[in-house]
């Protein structure tokens, strides 16, 4: 294995390879390959970008045929064959079912971009400057997104004040302790609270990075009250547990609300593909031509990988797969992680699940299990308040027998790692 | 043509597709298809993505080869092989060949994403929050770089004061009248100036979408000098103007200056997938692993291709390419279209130009001849203070009859649109 | 009376003089006259800056003698007598007999530049630009200053953004049903909450204007305490509660905490003189000379006034006078006044009182009462969220008389206006 | 002599006791006393706020009279018959003659505060944010008026970013290179300047403390046209220049314009005593009440000297001395002054000006200079880019005879630090 060349010229700023020391090459759905030819299970799908696996054979055929035929790769806002049948399908599979009446807009490719307009937009429409996001929440590392992101690390690497945006509590730890939905419209509705009225709120139904944390179904519904009752636009950042990740396609769809705008990213390209899109009521589409643009807003392979993906998600009834391995990991977690250890903490839905060590060791003990998993051959990340939980969030498409290897390197490394640290097991 | 769709449910901030008004599936070099089976002359180029054309079949085998091996898609900033053949390629084509000693780090796909990155690294090295950008500059549309962005109609979608960066005078019309960069270091030296320090001076040696304003290789050199007085970082945004876009790699090589932060992004992948990277000098790498991350760092497909584009570069001797297609633009443009009307003006370098009608009917005359172009055949876009510069960009690959046939095409469009109007021709 | 000049020539801005429409020429103690020879007992004592009452004689005649002496007048901040005498005196009677060994910064001559002068002085000590301020705090009008003040409506005067400042909630209504002091501990100490620690948390024992709102002796000291666990600076802005207002000559007396920065302002020059200052422990003295400067700090005139305050504090046992009134005080409003209504509420400490009519009939009930209040020779001023709240602060210095006639006009007032309104009495 | 006491209790903060080291105690007129008995003649007059003099007897004789009879001192924003009396003298002295139909604000006691009111007001009326001040320009300390002082130590004392202010060229040394009003034109009706239209530019006719930059009356006039031409509002901040001070009561009366804000302070009671305040074309006067307050608006004893300053300006004709005093300051400086070196440069109007030694041995010599003038009885102070210039600033009323000693002890001292520095003279 050859790391050379990247200590020599890649900058300092690379980070998953650092836990993951290997070199890949090839990857075939939730397995990994390096070029010493050593696999991987993947527990990882690219931090929620692979619900569909690596290389998905249905969605490649119809990328192959694209190239194959010269399909225009690159096309910035132009209409093209490739975008209308992504929009049709879109539109025929996901929204016209829920009965919801969204407009489309396609933004850089990257979440962050998606993030940005919307922050942008909800300014627009409201002629308000501020945002509410929630503390732990996660939204990208543009300045417009980044001053929505709580982790303090990431905001100081802004070398500028992040304006504009307020934090509120989110039902976490001591913050559960209180009614945090009151607590905003009391906020809300104190003319000397020194808080404006925010153009938004943008939230995410389960803060991944901030930790698995999970909002209840009634939590979402009273904050789209909320939003309501104060004519406040209430954004749902699904770039991570969108894409059916968490059972349904909308992490929302629990709660049954209908956001404003709805953010999507990641998964959506069914192919790891760079691409990124904003739902928006339709009467909220007041924008301007061209008034947020990108070169790379637009990406054609990524509209025909989109497209193949929701015809996968039917043909082959992901929806049920992801109940049966969601089951599978509940149980497995429960019966077989929570009992090695009293302070142990789990938390998940659908197929995103964490195990969380804050009270175990903490980050020290995070770290040392996940590098024990990766000698495994198990890619897991760790993510929340100082990386102390471990998440599990393998392609939807996983075969059951490797979700069920990979959760038992899980267990042994969680034991081994404990023992050699002192702790009961 | 059925562009319904998009009408009904794609936002209404799509915006080339109204200037273009035809559905497009298929492309190749310098022609795009609509799919009702017209063709048309590409003198837009992807607003500079495709300076190898579109689906260059050198390239494309070995992204096919690539996608047939199942080659790892998505591995965020994990080891890859394609990665690292990029790497290896570019510092031996690109880098060392000039001497230059720079890190490279693979941002978001996005061209704004990396000038978001150098944004912050400049801040975190120089610990100042102040940037200087320069009035008619873009950069990119969120927050962060929007900020270092002039044009005032997307400043102000933001919704929000964009601060920390000071606009200075580009040698422009009026500010030509007087020294540009003398000015900067007066304000940069006087304590009662208000104007703090700077981390960096961001700049393009051409401003395209600012009107094709071309800085004078001695204003290039002398604002170079004035960061080094000055102890300020020299980040050049070369996103449309690099890749050879200008008839060398970089757009700077003309000066012989080095850049502290160099931001590609564009046609870097040779085919139009997102891509972008910021180039550091070796001293400046002073990232925390992670301090600037996103889902679409590191873009495989991009890598296969980039590595590919410069190998094209090299066999084809694009470089030489350039020269000849520069010289026929040149003269066109000088011997057939500056003198059809004493108020006109061409400017140019390499393969992108610009003919000014901000003296001679303005955007109106401009709007209507790119239209007229489009009926043409030909697809060309509007740059400039109020869009009145027709701005000339095809693939450096096009063919040289197609390119004759544009120029062609423009200037029928021009007299056309000029008797139509009244104007002497 | 003739107000016509103040319509014709004077700002819409004037406030006071829309609510006791009369025009003043005299005043003494806490009885202002009217140029039509009406007098008015004083419940409003100059929005606190008349403690000492009005031309209190003691003090006045410590004035004229430095008027007939020709003493210098306007100094800046170059060394006088008059300073120095003010200086020992502060020392001897209020720092050193409390173990206090604070540093004296003389202001421009208003609260709010002190307050401006605070905000400075914790962001240079601890180079961090977030200041913690508590929702219905009141801090002043200028910029800094009202970034730190809760109301929106003077907020949204400013025209701009006021960035840097995080609101807290303060223990009022809703804010009691949980722990503030922890929600703020959890806040900082939660490495995604968003919120950076900030340089300082300025507040108020008593919110005067944001409602006579009361914070525990308990809460404050908590808040002392995790002040110093998290190196986070304490400011006490205790410029309308201070000198003696509350019984003691700091209102955080009671508390025994011993904030780093101390404001004073108001009533400090003893007799309505423009004068703030700012105390720093030692240590934190940091500035440097003229750092913050203004052609009015050290105001020679309120110097004197000032020191002949203190001597009037210690000669006339002021403070024991004080707890008196304050017990008549507490004693009629219990009685008299929280007797009318079950919905009423009344709050205060030392001689600053609240009547609280929010939950019965609010802000135009209030209105009416205190208009009805000035009908009848008393003026009295409205705070607190929509002003609903009833304040009662008149000088120190009131005869007993007095204040028992002011406490019975406005039970007249409150049991008229109720009746006329058809609320129970 | 006795600066214990400041040394061990005032903060390091204080300032020109630096350059004045003596404890002052009595003063009238241009002399002030020190407690020891030596006098000093005053060529700093408050930094402008003692333009009729120390204990100006005429004005003080009206002031004792109002102190005598109890009238009220203190009254926030109430009618009283002080404050009409003023605004019925100012009206029919000063507006009236000149046609000027303003409005009058009574702002928080501080130059600073009607800066901070006049910015917050020009925003409300434009709704923009955004305002032009000066390089070189001195408006105040609070973050509002520091946002547009130019002086970058000043800056930095923040510890916070000064937005929503932008700088422009002030017809100073390089910046009369070329035509600034043009360029500030330029800047404004560039769409992609990256500079939105302010909401006001603020100026000074003459930048005192940026160093005696004397803006031409031609330049006045021109930059009055660019802002209606613009829709931009003029803020003439006439603090240190007004009342008299330039000759005319306005300093822009010599361009004959009308800003649409003036702001007044320093000199205007008289007295010393602290006070400011705003006047504004009638129809901009769209505060509502209360919208900027402050509990020291409206100094009533403030009102008495102004009122009575007022009287005096015109019984002792005080615009023909002030004439007389000019010439002879002019001709010393051209005659007996700039003759000592041939790089010294001399500039000023009325009674104000400067003596550069930015190119004849800058700070050191200048320190020296002014330290030796206080060695020799005379108390004069430096402005400008590092504090090059002395300023020339005596009371109006100063006795003519004075006004020579003061001269001939400025032309001493200059010869003396010449010749121990090696200078030639």
């Amino acid at each position: 294995m050859t790391t050379d060349i990247f200590d020599l010229y890649e900058s300092n700023v690379r980070s998953y390879c650092r836990s993951f020391n290997a070199v890949f090459n090839k990857a075939k759905n939730a397995v990994i390959y390096s070029e010493e030819g050593r696999d991987y299970i993947d527990f990882f799908a690219g931090a929620g970008a692979l619900n569909y696996g690596h290389n998905n054979d249905f969605i490649k055929e119809k990328i192959l045929s694209y190239f194959n035929s010269d399909g225009i790769m690159h096309g910035l806002d132009m209409y093209t064959v490739a975008k209308r049948d992504f929009i049709n399908k879109f539109n025929e599979s996901i929204l016209k079912p829920r009965g919801l009446d969204y407009k489309i807009q396609f933004c850089g490719a990257t979440g962050t971009n998606a993030v940005e307009a919307a922050l942008k937009l909800a300014r627009k429409i409201k002629r308000r400057a501020g945002i509410f996001s929630f503390m732990g929440g996660f939204h990208g590392m543009t300045l417009g997104s980044l001053a929505a992101t709580g982790n303090i690390q990431n905001r100081l690497g802004a070398g500028v004040q992040l304006p504009n945006v307020t934090f509120m509590p989110y039902p976490y730890k001591f913050m559960k302790s209180f009614d945090t939905i009151d607590y905003i419209d009391n906020v809300l509705n104190d003319a000397n609270s020194g808080i404006e009225k925010p153009a938004a709120i943008i939230f995410e139904t389960i803060q991944c990075e901030g930790g698995i944390n999970i909002a209840s179904t009634d939590w979402i519904r009273r904050l789209s009250d909320l939003c309501k009752r104060n004519d406040i636009l209430l954004i749902c950042d699904d770039i991570q547990a969108g894409c059916g990740r968490t059972g349904t396609f909308f992490s929302f769809d629990r709660a049954e609300i209908v956001p404003d705008i709805v953010l999507l990213s990641k998964s959506i390209s069914g192919y790891g593909f760079p691409m990124s899109l904003l739902l928006m009521k339709r009467e909220h589409d007041i924008w301007q031509p061209g008034e947020h643009n990108g070169t790379f807003r637009g990406n054609q392979l990524a509209f025909i990988g989109a497209q193949r993906a929701l015809e996968y998600w039917e043909e082959f009834n992901l929806q049920k797969d992801v109940q049966e391995k969601s089951d599978f990991i509940k149980n497995y977690l429960t019966n077989e992680i929570l009992t090695l250890h009293n302070l142990l903490d789990v938390r998940g839905i659908g197929m995103v699940w964490g195990i969380d060590f804050s009270d175990v060791g903490g980050a020290e003990i995070s770290k040392q299990i996940a590098r024990r998993c990766f000698e495994f051959g198990l890619i897991i990340e760790r993510v929340g308040r100082n990386d102390t939980v471990l998440k599990i969030m393998p392609p939807l498409t996983i075969e059951m027998e490797l979700l069920q290897t990979g959760c038992r390197i899980i267990k042994q490394a969680i034991i081994d790692v404990f023992k050699e640290n002192g702790l009961n097991v």
